[in-house]
Order: structure tokens, then C-alpha cells, then sequence
């Protein structure tokens, strides 16, 4: 458990891209895929920025039901994480994550109105590979 | 309109991965990684070969509310395809998909009882590039 734990974290610093997961209206799953911050600590909470005005953003406001999926498709291993998602508005948790590079998204600066950061707190989660899948929880 | 489709048609068919969404029993997302069938006809009917014992096809079985999810993460390029998904376990349907390469995870060949097929059905979709989002339906 605890090696698998490892092995998911050690991952989830290494991956280029995460998929997240969400609830729309009519309940059917969403997935989009988003650049993760530079910061990545714990597998316990993972922080996401994005457009305030976006759609996963207005979704996770209404049903906060999450899931996120990171992979390495050329060794076989893939995780997924259920858990839900909050929408982080406030000046310092958006200015602690913000970089130079996010200018181009958001001309404003760290106080641009349409930047907001996702915080995705797990509960548990599935690690896939060589054609098992062990779970774990968090 | 026309156009987007066409270019998410082909983009359809040059991905190496698609993510497809699910539901659980609690109803929050699930997520996972698949690679396609060989044939890649059309955006209207996309399919999957899959294990019958897998979780997602469970939760097909009780839910078919689906997403599939496929990106160009160097072009950001993405698309979310919102529809059903079907468990397909007839004969003849599980025949055409089969390609030789399958025996590595299905040792029965075809016929192989956790040997199924999965088949998408879009009925709206999303689609991303460069910062903007143009939905369709499909």
C-alpha cells in the first residue's frame, strides 16, 4: 500500500498532462485536460489554474465531484483519483501559484479576475499497470 | 460547423490515446485510458475493445452516460465528445474488431468471454484550440 502510494506520487511529478473529470448539467462525466502549476507537493491536494470563466470551473462550482486521471501511456501505467474539486478565488493562494509564463493566459497578472486555482483533494484512487489495477485510498 | 467537424474527425484519427468517462455508483467521474480499434470509421460510432471484467464496463452496464476525450497536447489541441456507450459481447461483432495482436490480453482469442466491445455514440461536442472553445453536435 504504502509502496503503491510511492509509486503514484513519484508519477504524478512526472507526467506532462492531467485529465480532469467532471459533472455537467444533464450528470454526464466531462473531461478536459489541463496543465498542471508548477508546484507539486502531495498527492493529497493538487493544484490546478484555470480560466474562472471556463466550464469545468461554472461545473465544479455546481457539483464539486471530481475525478483526476494522469497516465504514462508508453509504460502501461495510468492513475485515477476520485475526489472533489474547489474553485480558489482569494489574492494570496492565486498570487502563491502564479508564474511569470501565465501572463499570456491571463493578461491581468496573478489579480486577473478570470485566474482562478483548482484544488483537488482525493479519497481514493486506482493505479493501473502490466494489466492489474490495485486500489488504495488517501 | 462543417469544418470543425472535419477537423476533429481527422483529429480522431491520429490520436494515439482517448480517455474515456464514466460514471460510479455515487455517481462522480471516472476516468480512463484506452487505445482504439484499428478501424477509426467515424467520429458517430467510435469503438473500443476492452475486458469484460474491467470496472468501466460495470458502470457502462448501469450508467451509459459517457465522455470520450482525445488531445494534441503539443498543438493544444483537444476534444470532448459527450454521448452513450454500449457493451457489444455478440460474435460477430467482437470477430471485426479482432486483430492478432489482442491474444497478448485476451488468451482466448476472439471469442474470449472478457473480450468485448465498446461502442460510442457522440451526441455533442467540444472543441478546443488555441484558447477558444466551439461546441457542435454531432
Amino acid at each position: 500500500m504504502d509502496k503503491v502510494y510511492q509509486t503514484v506520487e513519484n508519477l504524478h511529478k512526472q507526467v506532462r498532462f492531467f485529465l480532469l473529470g467532471s459533472l455537467d448539467r444533464e450528470g454526464f462525466p466531462n473531461i478536459k485536460v489541463v496543465l498542471p502549476v508548477k508546484e507539486r507537493i502531495s498527492l493529497k491536494a493538487i493544484y490546478f489554474s484555470t480560466n474562472t470563466s471556463s466550464l469545468h470551473v461554472a461545473q465544479y462550482r455546481a457539483k464539486p465531484q471530481a475525478a483526476v486521471y494522469f497516465f504514462d501511456g508508453l509504460a502501461f501505467k495510468g492513475v485515477m483519483l476520485k475526489g472533489t474539486m474547489e474553485v480558489l478565488e482569494d489574492a494570496k493562494t492565486k498570487a502563491h501559484f502564479w508564474n511569470k509564463g501565465d501572463v499570456v493566459y491571463y493578461p491581468l497578472g496573478a489579480s486577473d479576475p478570470d485566474y482562478c486555482i483548482l484544488r483537488f483533494t482525493p479519497t481514493s484512487g486506482r493505479y493501473y499497470h502490466n494489466f492489474k489495477s490495485i486500489d488504495f485510498t488517501l
